[in-house]
């Protein structure tokens, strides 16, 4: 994905990703050269570039999930200065299924059973992935809930029935599928069934790119994709 | 369905239906011992019906479509006195759907291609399906143009490249399927599809009960099912 | 099931099910005096069960799963003296669906990987479902491998890339749904996916009678329900 | 697709696509100088290209469809010095499809209605798809009637209950969709679904690859790619 973003980067935006980012010097000029920086690197990183973002007054569009707290705190002090958006995921349509998935649980009650089912390549290590793990934080907002307290994770054996308000997720793993997810609503007698499917990988890099065009005019703050793409309820 | 609201109906709701509904005096009696009335008349009495309502106070629900002017102007003036509520569809999943139809479609440009596809039972006798011309006249909606201008209902033989802002249909019919709608939203490379699958008849009577009780204490005016549902954005 | 069986029963065919099957004498009365017993006792009866068969030379149809060597061993017995049909399921889509995953499996190299997803309804207490199963075994059969040696039944955490030759398994579980199954082969670039509905518990009981009346003119012998219905290679 | 193949030549496998087949000289030059030539021509070369491959001993891999009689009595003059294997789509997910199509209709009596859904990218200009109409006439082929008796390639309107035995395509077109295909068995209460999902447009070329190898080792005569994958029943 890092090279699918640098081969549409323009002068006016830039990266940190990957090894480079180890260095210092290399992150604080791509900081100091840029109105906005594109930001994929590893957990580790992040608060020393919010750091810089809010020191050169560069915008910034982070990529990185599975942050600290420390990272957090980092990110907010930097928002009183610059605009700082960050995803799990950049595509336009995942995030809208992201929308519709909170909307949907908060309307439907617990009468209505959600399942989340993701399909990937063969070379994924993690499971569920981490946008299935969105989703299910989506739909667990919508219903007012904590996701950990209801997430049921796998089902092996005589486990009885299934209990009402749990969020289930189901992984499946093959081939060369770039990334399916499914968020399915089963009541007593009809399902509602809201599904994503990427095709092809540099759609994630031209979403970090609408990310950053975005972010180069806004506001200081703290954004997600839903306040990009104006998905915000 | 008849049958199945009868099975549910209460002392205080009501309900038209099938030939019956041709008795004047039968239909009168109905709506002057009632608090709301299911209408599920085939065309040609809503008029007379709407005036009814009106004339006694009780509320109704309508589940009768392709309406003719005179109908809706007969409807719009009972409005006045008592609640409406108009419907193609009752289940709460569909209408759902439509509401998701209908924001997806207002969000995502014209890039994004829009296809809608229903399976029926053998024995249903037009294509493509009410519930379905409802989806495409909400993305049409959405998009701000009217359905006729962009529906595109059969394919067949060397018909050229698809146009950008077409709705298309697409039609499945076999076996005992009660009723399965499915929106594709298709980009360059990435798909949102929202589904909906009706598993038992019974659904859309339960959810033409819901609307009656909504429609008991609502104030007078016309409503969908959006209203009923509370989506209405 | 046991119900919509014994609804469409004849002379000729008995039924055993649930607590009656745990009395002796009226176990052996059904087998007296039919031509054909259907089977569908919990485990523990099928030994007896098949010593009754041979003994009243009736044919005998059985839904029993979870079998013992010692039923298995009173079934070979029995069979022969007369026809035994043993089957897990008995829907004529799920049994072709079983004989095009063992030759799918039989005919595609591990560069495919298998995987199998199900989803029934929440009252479901066991995964996954024993239908499943059998497909996996399918799977396996046609690779000549032993399914316990290759099954993955859950993914949840950091799991590492899928190994070539396993075969998952995924589950969902909501609402009302009878039975889903999707057999997927998963290559470098294209999947092979092989899917059943049921949309119908009635399905089953039709299934097994076709089975009984089969059986009734069959050669002794055990079989399965590949061959009632022509399906063995 | 051209080009894919070109990448992948070897010495011993030649090429004839495009413009160039167009110049007698040249073709005749890639004939003389292979042991297989993969010929993926526009309809009108294929006669005499099925001579050339006589007159030089080279076998060959036609993927030309539209063929008129002429070009079939070439091949099978061809054929009884060459191998020639002809076929409308080299993927081996498709012609497995394919062969599970023709036998399932082979088993399944006309109780059970047969369906095909195709989806491609909003650049295709026919409908429905070459594959589509070879899954139609596999499913023919297995019922034992001839595909133009049988087919419904649209449905719009009022178009009464579906008949017994027909066989319904539906087109759905957008975005970037390479090519899927479902083959849909509806019988009165469950679905047997057969699917395939093409990913990459490359599993086309290592198909005809695939044949070119075979046929470098095979016996004269006319062949398809079931023969070449081993699936003739």
């Amino acid at each position: 994905m890092g090279r699918a973003v640098t081969d549409a980067l323009t002068d006016t935006v830039g990266m940190v990703a990957g090894p480079a980012a180890d260095r210092d010097g290399d992150a604080a000029a791509v900081f100091a050269g840029s109105d906005v920086v594109i930001d994929f690197t590893p957990p580790g990183h992040t608060a020393r570039h919010a750091g810089l973002a809010a020191a050169h007054g560069t915008a910034c569009v982070v990529g990185t999930t599975g942050l600290a707290a420390a990272d957090h705190a980092a990110m907010d002090a930097a928002a009183m200065d610059v605009a700082l958006v960050q995803a799990g995921n950049f595509s336009l349509g995942v995030n809208l299924l992201t929308a519709f998935t909170r909307r949907a649980a908060a309307i439907l009650d617990d009468g209505w059973d959600i399942e989340i089912l993701e399909m990937h390549h063969r070379h994924k290590v993690d499971a569920p992935s981490g946008t299935a793990t969105l989703l299910g934080e989506a739909a667990a907002h919508g219903r007012g809930v904590a996701l950990d307290d209801v997430a049921r994770r796998s089902r092996d054996g005589v486990i009885g029935e299934r209990p009402a308000g749990e969020i289930g997720f189901a992984t499946l793993r093959g081939g060369s599928v770039i990334g399916e997810h499914e968020v399915i609503f089963a009541a007593g007698s009809e399902r509602l069934v809201l599904a994503h499917r990427a095709e092809d990988r540099g759609l994630f890099a031209r979403g970090a790119l609408t990310a950053a065009r975005w972010a180069a005019t806004a506001a200081p703050g703290r954004y997600d994709m839903l306040d990009v793409l104006g998905l915000k309820d």
